[in-house]
C-alpha cells in the first residue's frame, strides 16, 4: 500500500480518484493530477516514470532515500529532493520527500517520515483558491509543510541548551552535562547540514523559469527560503551558545583550579610549622636545654600558634585563603 | 488603539488626518498617507491590505514578529523588515518595525519597541524640503532613526568591555568577571546578526530600481547602510576584544599557576630538610653516638638551617623563588 | 602490456578490436574508439598522441602521476584527470585515472589503482542503449566508477569514528586511541582534499560546451558531481565528530583531574590530622601534663577521630568526597 | 585658520591664491583650484558646499569624523573618505582626510592627522609634468601620502613582534610580555581592520568611469591599492606570528610544568623514605629489637642511602631527573 | 655588470646580442630581443624604459624588490612580477624576478636570486620549435623555471614535517621539538602567502586577451598555475599536519600528567600509612598499653603492610597504578 492517495483536481477542487493503470492517466484541459507516495518499491516509480516520461536519473534518486536536498531540472519536468525531520524521543529522526512536478501532475515521495501529508491534503482541499495554482502550489505546501516540522526540533533543543548556559553559569559542569552539550552540538551541527541545501534548493525554486511555475507562486517559494533562513539564524545561535558555554566552562573550571590549588597551598603551609617544630623537639638529644625548661612545652605550643597566625593572616591578605 | 498616526502629506505639508474607513481612502494628485500602526491585530491589517492591496505573504510575515530584516517586492510594492534594538537596563531589548509602501503610501508597524515615531513624525515636518520627496524618504528617515538606536548600545558595550579588559591584565579574573564577558559576548555574538541583514536590506534598498523610489532619495540609503557597516566594524572590534581577552586571561593564568607550582615546591623542598633530618634523630635507637654530643642538638640545628639556606639561595638563583 | 584493452563500438555494440599500428587507427562513420591503458610508458603515450594530436602539455601531465583532479580543453578535446581511492588495510592508496576524450574517442590512463575497468567494461557493453551515447557517456562511466570506490571507504571510517565517539563518551582516551584518532584525521583531511576539485571537475563537465559532449548527457555529469558532494558531506560530518571528540575528552579529562584533585585534597588534609597530633604528644618535654594522665592516650586517638570525622563530613557536604 | 591653503594651478603651476569669498569663485579654462582645510567648522563647509554644490550626505559625513574608508559618487562629484595613521609614541593615532573631487576642484579636509600637507603640496609645484593632469593626480598624491604614512608603524610593530617571538623561543614570558603582546595584537587588528576598506577604496577609483578622472592616472590609483594590499600581507603576516607565538608559549610552558611535576614528584618520593623508616623506628615500642643492635642506627642509615640511590637511579633512567 | 644577457631572436634561433646603446635597438620583422638583468641600478632601467617606453610606475616597482606576484597591464605591455625562493642551509630566501614584455621584447630583472636563467636560456635554444613562439614563451619557461624552482622546499620540509609527526605519536615533544615545529610552520605559513598571488596571476595570464599573448601559448600559463596550485596543496597539507601535530601533542602531553598524577597520588596515600601509624605509636604518652605488648611492634609492622596492601590493590583495580 505504497500508492497513499491519487487525485485528479480542477479548479481547486478534487474531481476524481486517478486510476495508475497500464493504459496510462487521461488528464482532461486544465486538470492535474496529485499522486502521494510511501515508501515506493521500483515496480511502482517505474510505472509513474512510464507514465510521466520521468528522467531515468531522478528516478535512480528516488530510490535511494540518502539525498541532499536539491532541485533538478530535465527538460520541463522538475525534481526536488527535501529533508524531513522529526523530533523521536531524544534524538532527531530524518526522513526525505522526493517530488517530481510538471505542469499537470506532481507526485510525492516519502521515505521514513511519520508525518503523513493527508491532513496538508485536507487543509489544500479546503481553500480552493489556492490549489487552483496548480502542481506548483502543492509544491510550495509540501515543502512549507517539511519546513514547519523543523520548528518544534530547534524549540526543544533551544529549551535544553538555554538551561545548559544556565547550569554553567550557576554551578560546575558533571560529566554527564558535558557528554549531553556534546550530544546537543552533534545534533545541530547535523541539522544545520541539511538546513543550508534547503535554503538553496527553496531559493533555486523561486528564480527557476519554467512552464510548471507560475510567476505568482514564486513569492511562495520565497518564502519558504525565508523560513528556512530564519531556522538556521536560530541554529547557528545555539551552536554559538554551546561553543561559548563549552569555553567559559573551560575558564570557570580552570579559574576554580587556581582557587583550591591556591588554598591548599595556604593550608599545607600552615600545617607544616606543627610538624616541623614537633619534629625537632621530638629529637632524642641528651642536651636539649628546651626540653627541661618548665614552661617548655607551653612555650613551644604559644610558638606554633603564633607562626600559625601569621601565615594564616598573611595568606588572607593576599587573598588565598 | 493601534493606529498611532496616519496622516495625507502633500508637499512636504500635513494636509489632513486619513479616514481608514469602508470607503477607502481617496488621495488627490501628488498626496501620500503616512500610517503608522503599533502592534495590530489581524483585523486592522486586514484592512489596510484591502485598501493598499497588500500581498498576503508581508500581510502574515506582518502578523508575525520574528522575522530577520529583508526587502521584498511585489510588484511595485515594496514590504520591509528592519530590526531594533533598545537598551533596557542590562541587556538588549529587541524589536521590530515592518513598512509596506507605494508610490503614495507608507504604512508602518512597529512590533515590541518603546521608541515611538512621533518625534521623527514632527521633526519630519518641521522640514517640508525633504518630506516633499514621498514615502521613499520617510522609509528612509524611519530606517535612520532605528539604526541611530543602535548607537547608545554598541557605547554602553564598549565602556563595559574596555572596562574588563584593564580589569584583565592589571588583575585575575574573578568568577564573575568571566562570567559578564560571557553575557557580553552573548549579547555582541546576537546583536551582529541582524546587523549583517539590516546592512544588505539597506544596500538592496539603494540599488532597488521601483518608480516607488526617486533616483535622488538613493544616496540616503546608502547612508543607512554605511551607518550600519560602521557599527558592525565596532561591533566586530569589540567582540575580537573580547575574545582576546578570554584568551590572554588563560595564558596569565596559566603563567601565574606556574609561577605559584614553582614557590610552592621550592617551599616544600625547603621544609622536607627539618623534618626528614628530625625525623632520623628522633629515631630511638640505643646507639646513636650524636645524641650524646654536647653540642648534637646545636649541631643538628646548624645542619638544618644551612642546608635550608642553600636550597633557598639555589632556588632564588634559579628564579623560583 | 600497458594497453589493457582497445575496442571500437558502433551503435553501443563492440565491433572490432582496435589496431595501434603506424599507419594510424581508421575510423568509420558513427564508431568510436575506446582505449584503456595502465601505467603506460613515454612511447606508448607518444603514438597516442600522435593518433589522436593529444596536447603535449596533456600527454607530459599523463606520464606525472601527481596531479589534482581537473578538466582541461584543448580545442575540441578534453583532458580529465581524476583522482581513485582504495582501502588497504588500515590506510587509503591514492591512484590516479587521466582521460583524454575526442569526438570519436576515449582514452583511459589508470595510475596505480588496483581496480581495473575490464568489469566496468563489460556491464558497459552488456547495455548497449547506453554505450550508443559514444566516449562522452563512456567517461560519465568511468568517473561513477571511481566515485563508487569511495563509498566503501567513508563507510569504514565512520564506523571507526563512531565507536571512537563512544569510547570517549563512556572512558578516557588511551594513548593508543589519541593516536588513533589523529590518524583518522589526517586521512579524512587528505581525502577531503580530493573531494573538492572532483566535484568541480564533474561540475565543469556538466557545463561544458563542447561537440564531444551530448547535451543529454549532461545530467549524469551532474549526477556524478552529486555523489561526490554526497561523500563530502559526509566526510565533512565525521571531521567535525572527530574534533569534537577530541574537544570534549579534552574538557572530560579537566573535568576528571579536577574531581581527582579536589578528592585528594581532602584526604590529605585528614591525613594531615593525626600527623600533626601525633608529633607534638612525640615532643620530648619533661613537662608535658597530658602525657601522664590515665587517660590522654584515649583522648588524643578520640580527638584525632573526632577531627577527622569533622573533616571528612565537611568535605562530604562540599562535594570533594 | 582651517583653510591651510587654497590656490588656483593651471598647467600644472600655481597660478594665484583662491578667494573663498560671498561672490564664488570664478575659474577660467584649464584651471583647477586646490583647498586644502583642517577640522573646519560647520560654517567654512557650509560655504564650500554652496561654491562647488556638494552633495549634503558628502557634507554631513566630512563633518563627523568616524567615517570608515570610502568613495562615493554624486553624479560628477568624488567624495573619498581616507584613514590616516601615524606612531605616537607607544600607540598608533589614527586620522581622516575627506576629499571632494570635481573636474575643476579638488577639496581636502584633514580631521585630526599631525602630518599637513604643505610639503606634498611644495613637492607637487616642484614637478609641473604631472600637476598638470589635474585635481585627480592631486586625489592620487594625497592617497600615496596617506599610505607611505603607514609604512613606519608596521615597521616599528614588525620590530617589536620579531623581539618577542625570540624572546618566546628562548625563555619563558613574563607577565609583562604577555600583556605587550596582547597589545600589540590589538594594534595591528585595529590597524587592518581599516586596511581593508582603504584598498577596497583605491581600487574602485581604479576603475570608476568619471569625467573627473583621466584614464591616464588610472594606474596610480591601482598602485595605491598595490601598496595599501603589500601593506595589509605585512600585518597578516605579523598577526599570523603573534598568535604562534602565544599558541607556542603556551605549550612551551606546559611542557616545562611536565618537566617539573616529575622532576619534583621524584624528589617527593626519594624523601619519602627517610621519613618512612625514621618514623618507624622513632615508635616506643618496649620490644623493638633492632633498637638494641649495636649496628641498628648505621643499619637504619645504609638502608636509607640504599633506597634513595635505587629511586634516584630508576628516576634518572626514566628521564624524570 | 648587471646586464648579464642580451640577445635577438628570430623562428627560435639567436641571431646576434642586442646593444643597448644610445641610438636604440633597431628590431627586424619577426625578431624579438631578451634581455637579462640582475639587480640593475636605476640608471640601466631608465635606459630601457626609454628604449621601450616602459610605463614609470612598472619601472619604480621593479626597483624596489618587496613587491607581492602580480601582473600589471599598461597599454600592450605587460609587467609581472614573481617570487623565487630557495632553500638555503634551513631557512628559505626569498627573492623576486620582474618580468616587461610586449610583443617584441622580453626583459627579465632578477632581484636576490642565486638562480641565474644561464642554463634556461641554453634550454630554450636547443629547442627552436618553441622559442619561436616569441616572447610569451619565454615568460612561460621563466615563470615556470621559478615555480620548479619550489619544489626542493616543498620536499624538504615534507621529510621534516613528517620526522616531526613520527616523534610526536612515538614519544613526547622536547623544547627543541616544539621550536623547530613553530619554525617549520612560521616557513610555511610565508610560503603560502606568495603562493596564493602567484596562482592568480598565472591564471590572469592565462586569460589576458593582448596582443603580445598568442592563444597557442596559454594553456603554457594555466600548466603553471596548475602547478602552484599543487604545491599550495602540498603546503596546506604539511601546515594541516604541522597543527594537529601540536594539537595531538597537547592532548598527549595532558593525557601523560593525568596518568603520572594519579600515579603519585596512589603511592602517596600509600606512604601516608606508615607515616600516620609511625607517628602515633611515637607519641609519649605513659599509659599507652600497645607500647608494652610483646608482639605491638610486630603487630604494628603488619598492620601497615596489611593496609599498604589494601590500599595498593585497590589503586590497581581502579587502575591508577
Amino acid at each position: 500500500m505504497t500508492v497513499v492517495a491519487a487525485y485528479v483536481y480542477k479548479d481547486g477542487e478534487r474531481v476524481r480518484e486517478a486510476q495508475l493503470s497500464e493504459q496510462g492517466l487521461a488528464l482532461g484541459p486544465g486538470e492535474f493530477v496529485w499522486i502521494g507516495l510511501c515508501d515506493p518499491d521500483m515496480e511502482e516509480l517505474r510505472l509513474l516514470a512510464t507514465h510521466f516520461h520521468l528522467h531515468p536519473l531522478a528516478v535512480e534518486d528516488a530510490l535511494n532515500a540518502h539525498q541532499l536536498p536539491k532541485v533538478e531540472v530535465y527538460g520541463d519536468e522538475l525534481f526536488v529532493v527535501a529533508r524531513t525531520a522529526e523530533l523521536d524521543g531524544d534524538h532527531i529522526h530524518y526522513g526525505e520527500t522526493h517530488v517530481f512536478m510538471g505542469v499537470a501532475y506532481i507526485v510525492t515521495v516519502r521515505h521514513g517520515s511519520a508525518r503523513a501529508h493527508t491532513a496538508l491534503r485536507a487543509q489544500m482541499e479546503a481553500a480552493p483558491a489556492l490549489l487552483r495554482h496548480g502542481p506548483d502550489y502543492v509544491l510550495h505546501a509540501v515543502l512549507d509543510f517539511i519546513v514547519d516540522g523543523y520548528q518544534p526540533i530547534v524549540q526543544e533543543i533551544e529549551e535544553e541548551v538555554l538551561q545548559m548556559e544556565a547550569r554553567t553559569l550557576d554551578a560546575f559542569l558533571a560529566r554527564a552535562d558535558i557528554r549531553r552539550i556534546f550530544m546537543l552540538r552533534r545534533q545541530l551541527v547535523r541539522f544545520r547540514r541539511i538546513l543550508a541545501p534547503m535554503e538553496e534548493m527553496a531559493s533555486r525554486l523561486e528564480h527557476l523559469e519554467l512552464p510548471a511555475i507560475d510567476p505568482e507562486v514564486r513569492p511562495y517559494f520565497r518564502d519558504v527560503a525565508d523560513h528556512v533562513r530564519r531556522t538556521s539564524s536560530l541554529v547557528d545561535g545555539l551552536r554559538d551558545v554551546l561553543s561559548q558555554v563549552f569555553e567559559v566552562s573551560n575558564l570557570l573550571e580552570q579559574q576554580r583550579q587556581g582557587v583550591i590549588t591556591r588554598k591548599l597551598a595556604a593550608w599545607a603551609a600552615i600545617l607544616a610549622v606543627p610538624t616541623a617544630i614537633a619534629g625537632i623537639y621530638g629529637m632524642n638529644f641528651e642536651f636539649m636545654p628546651e626540653l627541661h625548661w618548665r614552661l617548655g612545652y607551653a612555650y613551644v605550643l604559644g610558638l606554633i600558634v603564633v607562626l600559625c597566625a601569621v601565615l594564616f593572616w598573611r595568606f588572607r591578605k593576599s587573598d588565598w585563603l
